[in-house]
């Protein structure tokens, strides 16, 4: 495609996330007709051996193990960082004050402070951001929004949204990073998908009160030893949204058997929705509209009725996987670059589920109803 | 059966619930070696007529419009109340003064007040009482109970229960009794079932933090007007259980599209389990110690491998039905009445949840965690 | 009921299905307003002893040894037979002989000669008869049918109907009658089931092409040796339908973890139909006059919308079991007796399945393609 | 990857199989570790404009009009048939006379004597083929024929398999090739998959009676006048297997509102498998080694033990999509270039399934059961 600008892209971070990314990236153009050619400029890793594996592995032109320089590489336009989260922060800000646009896995920071110097920044910049909340990238997500905002379900009274994986039941697995009380835990580990979806479908949540809870007080440190815990294994809360619904919150990495319990049900005055992650292709939609005697959740199954499903697989039935679900995320960053749509999910979106997480963890902790303060 | 006793029946209160007790009466001798003859005696309605009817529909040889001469025939072993809510308490005091046994439908009474003094009574006076949380009667839920008691899924750490029907969720529904402040709302009228197997699984609920919320504030009055409405539409709590579990609880009857979401969720550390009412003869069970890459959620089904389930079908797959609960529940009272095992789910038990319905609802007034004062 | 008539009942057969028989002639005059008042009055088993702890369990007022003089006791207006199969043509014929209106468990009888000379007495003597395939008594297959014939799957194209359990599935499970060539096999045991709900649905079926395996072909004859296996363990067949649909139909004993596989599909040209008789108070509906986009199939819960679930439940979710498809089983039997509605499944229709079973094994035996002569 | 060996890609055909196709070999390379770099070399459509737009859409460095061109430039080692069934034979006979390694899609001719003519050359030429029969590379389905040959079930009894959805259920949808008696009909189309799933798992297919049934006589022809059908629109059979199991196979296009309902049970002496397509990250297991009263199917997700899905994503619950199933597919093929494995899918497998489905159309015809003459 010579006639196409070319996005050159420098990555931080070879693991899962990153593999997923550079999925994305050679994905996300063979499926849709993107404004831009992406190149696969510079891998940045630890050390030079694991940054040129990497590259050779993910077909990456170049390779560092210094992530500054490539950040400063005048060459590139795009840093995308899956890096731990602890890193994220220095990370951005370095490719922000490059003028780079910036892609960062979730969550966009440890602390909410530190999200929102980052989105203040980026915004400040100009430059263009996402953060990598891939499952609102469902187009059965799209759908239900579409079909929220048409009023298909009348006014929207309720809402039960939950996240529960199963990776750390097992007490004996070891203390990580993400028992850090600064920025760990169930609930800002995988509730914040929760909320992320809760907001993506009914719009901003303004009152919160939290329960967050330690079931495995301590676990190994890997070196003999234990290392106590301080991070919630379920966090949880009610909430109200601005739109008058109100509903409950579940982050929970303790449920035993379940891998990808990412649930909604959504309840309105003429209808109903219901949803799991587990079989993400399919929305249950139950309609009053429907003749007495003939209602019930019906399973609509992704089709190309539901864009951009379509760009995958021409008939229904055919189902995406996760890594198309990176796909659609990455296309809608890269359009977005080109100012062809807004920010799917920018820094600053980033910044209002940390401010999400974190009031529930303040209320938790006073045992108060709490205001978001977005 | 002439070597057995006879128990003679007055009921009171002809409704749904009065001819699902009678289908009880009726069923549970024949599929229980009971060691009882149950004789349906008397029957008490508002009028002679209305009671004249109802005796010849539902088969009591006796028919009264005033319950108190009822109560109080010598010849009655047993009252059983299906009357409004309201009047059970002075129904029950009755039939206790006279020596009566009573059955009595849930709630016990709009107040843990009142169910107190009817708890009390009972207990000096040593009658036996049964409230009717027919959903406990299900052989999936002794099941689930038997698995959890015997270890099956390791410590329990955490659940999830809910009511949710859709039977208020239209706005033009009119205001009932079910609206009264004194023992109304979702909460009282579903969400006690919801507590009910909450304790029936695992033990006594010690804390909670409530959150009630009313969505439809006023309804028709029935006379062309409107009717101020303070219960709650959606009544929910996060609980602490005295084995050391936590977890949430829901009671919701605008819950459009949902009949009968009476689900729980069980996590332990070994094992959990999953159940949905709606499929109420099956129980999802999830286990560790399957193989790896052959684990998953089991889809057990009710069979005569789960008592008493054979009683009613001799193979699998036949599936009981609510009126069976019924009988089950019906033959679990007549057994404590002859000593023969403890009251299933007696006065003392139906105050319990009353209890915590009544802190849950101070709890989410007062916005604070409250002990719930058994 | 003093103003209705009486119907004196006299059952053989004290097994499984008798009592199943007896929970429905309890439980039908309190679900339905039926025109008779129903009396067990004798039961009739092996022995003098068998029957009259039968009677005391069962409630019958009378016992005998002798089931022919019972069938010619004036006193009796039904005689129900839950005897074996083989014994079905004897007794009803002596009944019908006798004037009796005669009730009978499925299949009708061994052979179809056998079921022909009864449905043919039956006629001739005016008498009303009643064989038992329960399954077809769901409301959910009431539903069913209505939405085939109000036309709103459009023309019927398509059908495949199972019924698959696994009680033969071990093959240490001993020979029984059940073996037997005359009438004995999968297809002639629960295959019959699935012929009975095609044709209660779609109508006659004309033309069929017949599988018949056996898989097991010893089992052990209780005596320490083995008796050789003639019958199908699977029988299936290609099918026809006079209003111009075609299919397939399969009973199978040895569908390992299959308890009740009753299942069927329908495929019109306007909507389809699922339905499992593992969760039986469902019917899964998919419309194309659903918006596209918006159509999957729908879970339809069984509701009081569906006659007669609101006898049994006044709100839907709450569910029937086994028993009380045999209580309307009943009902439409008492109903057909008084003239008030048509035979819902007389020994004409056993006669038919009979039939159809018989032409399934004649074809698979010539391996060619048979008329269904009815 | 400079160390590796390349392997140059000349694809012809640019629909969605085509596309596909470019998204496993861009895929393949990133997800696993290939003996071969992957390189698109030329890509042949109909006209010059056409392959010009496609190779630049699917990156393609050179683009052609003349497949047969494109076949003998010796600078390609892999030809990759996209183009339309009749035209396979052509093709590949053309590149297996280059010396091409050759990947078709299925069907791999319009009719087996086809078929047999390009494995025998393939064979003859020592070259590498691949059929693209993509629902096999599922990790389930290898899960499934693992547990299968490891005994898991049991001596495996019983097969029902269906390949049903509805494209063709509208009868104003118009004649097409697909319509074609040379090679045309749902059996051919999709219940060829359904044949190929059966052999993957239980082995080969020896005996069949087969129904294939013409439900929608004309078509439009696309010029305002109508086009008679003579293909099935449902093509089922009856079968038997090598190893001793029997079974039932369908193809189905007008089962309204099925899109992807290639479905299995597997029923064995020890336990049993049922898949669904439609929701094809999950395997359901029944085993009767588990504890009675514990005994159910339960639902196994994709994970990480069930490989390559690990190599997509790392962690169960997130699910692979159909697109990766291709790339699964790219991966063995070209490992079987290499030498490394045996070709998963190659054209004799082909011919098997061809020879299958000819078989069940002339014993469908011809009314009687037939051998398969591998």
């Amino acid at each position: 495609m010579p006639d196409k600008p070319v996005l050159r892209i420098g990555l931080i971070g070879t693991g899962f996330m990153g593999k997923a990314h550079v999925f994305g990236f050679a994905s996300a153009p063979k499926v849709f007709d993107l404004p831009y050619r992406l190149e696969l400029h510079t891998v940045a890793d630890i050390t030079p051996e694991a940054a040129t594996r990497a590259a050779q592995e993910l077909g990456f032109a170049h390779a560092t193990a210094d992530w500054r320089s490539m950040v400063e590489n005048p060459e590139i336009d795009v840093i995308d960082i899956t890096a731990p989260n602890a890193l994220h922060k220095e990370m951005a800000l370095a490719a922000i004050a490059a003028g780079k646009h910036v892609y960062c896995e979730k969550p966009l920071a440890p602390l909410a402070s530190d999200a929102r110097e980052m989105a203040e920044a980026a915004e400040a910049a100009g430059i263009t951001t996402q953060v990598g909340f891939n499952y609102l990238c469902n187009p059965m997500l799209a759908l239900a929004r579409q079909m929220i905002e048409a009023g298909e379900l009348g006014e929207i009274r309720g809402y039960r949204g939950l996240h529960a994986e199963d990776y750390m039941a097992d007490a004996e697995s070891p203390w990580t990073f993400r028992h850090d009380p600064a920025g760990g835990g169930a609930l800002a580990d995988i509730g914040s998908h929760a909320l992320a979806t809760a907001e993506f479908l009914l719009g901003p949540i303004t009152e919160v009160m939290g329960d967050c809870v330690t079931m495995i007080g301590q676990r190994p440190d890997g070196k003999g030893g234990a290392h106590a815990v301080e991070v919630d294994d379920v966090g949880r809360a009610f909430v109200r949204f601005a739109n008058g619904a109100q509903g409950s919150i579940e982050g929970n990495w303790i449920a035993t058997g379940r891998k990808m319990q990412h649930d909604f049900e959504v309840y309105g005055t003429k209808g109903a929705l219901a949803f799991t992650q587990e079989r993400f292709n399919e929305l249950h939609f139950y309609s009053t509209a429907d003749a007495p005697g003939r209602r019930g959740f019906r399973r609509i199954e992704a089709s190309p009725d539901h864009p951009p499903y379509g760009r995958f697989c021409v008939a229904p039935g055919h189902q995406i996987g996760f890594n198309d679900l990176k796909a659609i995320e990455v296309a809608g960053f890269i359009r977005a670059i080109a100012g062809r749509q807004p920010e799917p999910c920018n820094f600053r979106k980033g910044l209002a589920i940390q401010t999400i997480v974190e009031t529930i963890q303040a209320s938790a902790k006073k045992q108060k109803w709490m205001n978001v303060g977005h």
